[in-house]
């Protein structure tokens, strides 16, 4: 196995890291703050210094970093990752940010004599702990052949999507799809239960039909319960939505449902609600149908 | 077993009062024109000559009706089901149809001495066909208790979600989520068109994480190949989408996913692909990304 | 000057027959309890004892009622004003109604001998008081222009615009329009404040542009200094957006913005607010901004 | 009178320039491209070769370019105005570009000794070529006191808004409320002439109404007539309806019909309708409505 820089040891990139170490490859992180750096070290892997001190000699480069601006400054800066990696290094950025920075940096990195994949993944913490994140890879298919074995030390499902930006063009329809389909699940409940119905079987029945999907199996109970801890921050999603109703009206494609689904998401920050979990799309659809007196 | 009447004989309701007699129902079935009672026929029910004829003598009577007007006039009609009806007798009506509908025949049938439970169906011809059809029940857990046996005949998930009406709440509330899903999925497929991803790995990804739903299963290959033969017609759905709206208003809920897919599904049908699968959605957004030359 | 019947004396209807009654006609109304009756006698009428009495031996029957269900129970009923109208009598409904219903109504006058014509008006009290309503006319050229003297003592801006029920469908249209102005004023507002804008000149210069409207003319200053006291109470346009969301389905008309302008509408009687003046679309644009604490 | 620099002399900049020329300005004015340069000569300014030699000597800086990056090109640049401007000179940008930048812009400005106005405008090219442009304008009171009998020469209605950016921000509101109103009356026309309303007199009665408005007022008729001749383009409407709603976003400001009627005006651009009047979202509600043959 060869040595894998990875720059980013957040919620989701810790155990991401970590699995690469259990699956026996020689992992040196970094990350802002001590604290990070040292549960790395526990776990197997080497703590670096700098970014530049984790990526050289190293023949892949991960990130795993909050947006865009952070990975191009990681990446681009100075004393950046593509400054100190070496010649021909492979770098995998897992983060979710815009497609057309993910393009930005395929470039850039050809220009360095390196080669990108843009990596986003899906499934939360959970799924990076277990090494089960499903990760959807824009690039070229000699570069995700290489990368294959590496990837599915942290996910089961590893698919190749498109040339440059394409991983990042599907993260995002995938959480277009997500948010989406949350507020249509709280317009449903929120109407069910105006009506009395018994939503508890209401709901296995929706499941089982043309209805169905996987908010309503992993969330729908939660839902019921008024039950909104994280999971996935409503924060997070609404920097989504902010990239995929900009990469949409790049390309003029028009997504009424998305626009009006990022207004709600919004409008669920606005309130004060960033940190809940993103079905809490809920006491949004409540709240403008009189249902609950607004404590907040 | 008792005798049952079936009043309904069209594309779903043939099937389904074939699986009852196949089950060893006495079943009299009645529908407008010949060919329908002659089809009953040859599958080993009886043709009635009328609906009172169909409904004498029969413990159970069910209706598998277009919509609500159609219902209420063969209830209560003249010469109508409910006055046919022996005393006691159980109607299961299995048609969509608005909640408040639902719950007026109910009271009618209380008035006469009858009993009566919504029971729509959600699977569409084919799983009306193989005996596998979802059905989302409201009325007294007496009457679903008696009708279990011979529902299980025709579907193979029925749950009693609540008092009468309540049947087509969730009903009503599967085809919110039925409808928006189709719009989620055409935009997103639109967008990853549009930015040159493959689109069938894409598909793979999205069905395998939070975004995963039963129209990206069962229907997205088709809609990639822009094969839209239903299936579900668009105008049935814009009847349905007019049945969550007014229900929704009815009790000031606020649906704005709901009301803008609506208006989509409209937009559709006014266009005049009122014949086409709901999935036709994915024409719409196309024709407002401008990326189809539109040949009506 | 002939005798006219006016049915319906309340906020909107008593100041219309007073100034019929300063034009010199000879009015004989009726309203449900004696209080409206004793105010139209004071004003110069003659309070008639039932819709009957009130309406034999006029020449034209004005009604000015809530709701679609109240003209036709006036009109249609046994003991009700086509009944008892003499041969040939000219019908003018004032309401706000559906205008499928107009239309409908202008059937069953001419099945009886009778004509109609549906005649809503714009302006609110102020306007019913001065005489100064706008009249929207439906029905023949012929009818129109008998009535058009008497209709010009209540307005001054009194239009044919076509064929029996065109007057509802003008009035739907201009309820369209009034709500979704509302909503997107109230857009601007809160936009302008969130960025510190000074709002009353940014009021001034938006007035004088191509956004200039009548609602930041007449009720932008008040929206400014959050007084909601009617003018024109939420619950009415509430009703108005589901004759016009109803009606322009009908005929497979797709209005994005009006259906979503409904749903606002809607959740703003949910709240609470319904009797407030509809310029309290402002509260909801500010609730979904976070931008208030939700004191209700 | 002191001297002014011009940079961009375009279909908008050319009759401000030649206004200010008219009113006694000695005005350098500065465009790519020498047909602009001549136009000015012969208007009576004079032609500058670059815009440091416009800027050079000028106490005022007027910009009017298409977007915010080629203000900031201009202003920001190595030869650019800000570094080739004199001490204490005050800069008006009068293009229409994000608040954001605005404020960019009056930042640099101060840090180098400048001082900085940002005063979009209302209007279209006939109150340019006529003198009459509403003027919005954000940044110091005495900056503006100072520049008013400059913008008095180029438009009637001019007002301080507030600070930096409030111009810019000021006329994103108006850019919101003219798209969303534009298709307010698409959706009544369309919804009218469905009915078979004479859309002539009804435009009339609404005109005179609460929904009366300045669309209603110069566009309707042309509407009706389908004539989309410009006016202004909807590609510039595109690109207004993208600064306001990231304007909004960046304030967690909730807009959800502005955002719907961004989406619609970027679908109006995606099918080739770019170069109309922005009152063409008028076909746009008439193709989703199925009233034409989509004949483009």
């Amino acid at each position: 196995v060869s040595r894998i820089a990875f720059i980013g040891l957040g919620i989701m990139g810790a155990p991401m890291a970590a699995n690469l170490v259990k699956a026996g490859h020689e992992v040196h992180g970094y990350n802002r703050g001590a604290a990070p750096r040292e549960r790395l070290a526990e776990a197997g892997g080497t703590a670096a210094g700098s970014v530049a001190e984790a990526v050289e000699d190293a023949g892949l480069v991960i990130t795993m970093l909050p947006d865009g601006p952070d990975v191009s400054a990681v990446c681009l800066g100075e004393a950046g990752a593509y400054a100190a990696a070496r010649p021909g290094a492979l770098h995998i950025d897992m983060s979710t940010i815009a497609p057309e920075v993910a393009t930005e940096l395929a470039e850039a990195a050809a220009a360095r004599g390196l080669r990108a994949l843009d990596a986003p993944v899906s499934g939360g913490q959970a799924a990076a702990v277990d090494g089960q994140l499903s990760i959807m890879v824009g690039g070229s298919g000699t570069d995700f052949d290489e990368a294959l074995p590496v990837l599915q030390a942290m996910g089961t499902t590893v698919v190749h999507v498109g040339p440059a930006g394409s991983g990042q063009t599907v993260k995002a329809a995938n959480q277009l799809i997500v948010a989406g389909t949350i507020e249509l699940v709280a317009e449903a409940i929120v109407f069910l239960e105006a009506y009395g119905v018994d939503t508890g079987p209401a709901m296995q029945v929706l499941a089982g039909g043309l209805a169905g999907n996987r908010i309503i199996d992993r969330k729908s109970a939660a839902m019921l319960r008024r039950d909104f801890t994280p999971g996935f921050r409503v924060d997070l999603h609404h920097k989504d939505m902010g990239i995929v109703t900009a990469a949409a009206r790049r390309k003029d494609v028009v997504i009424p449902l998305g626009a009006l689904t990022a207004q709600l998401m919004t409008a669920l920050r606005a309130r004060g609600d960033g940190n809940l979990d993103h079905s809490a799309l809920l006491k949004l659809v409540e709240l403008l149908s009189g249902r609950v007196s607004d404590a907040r």
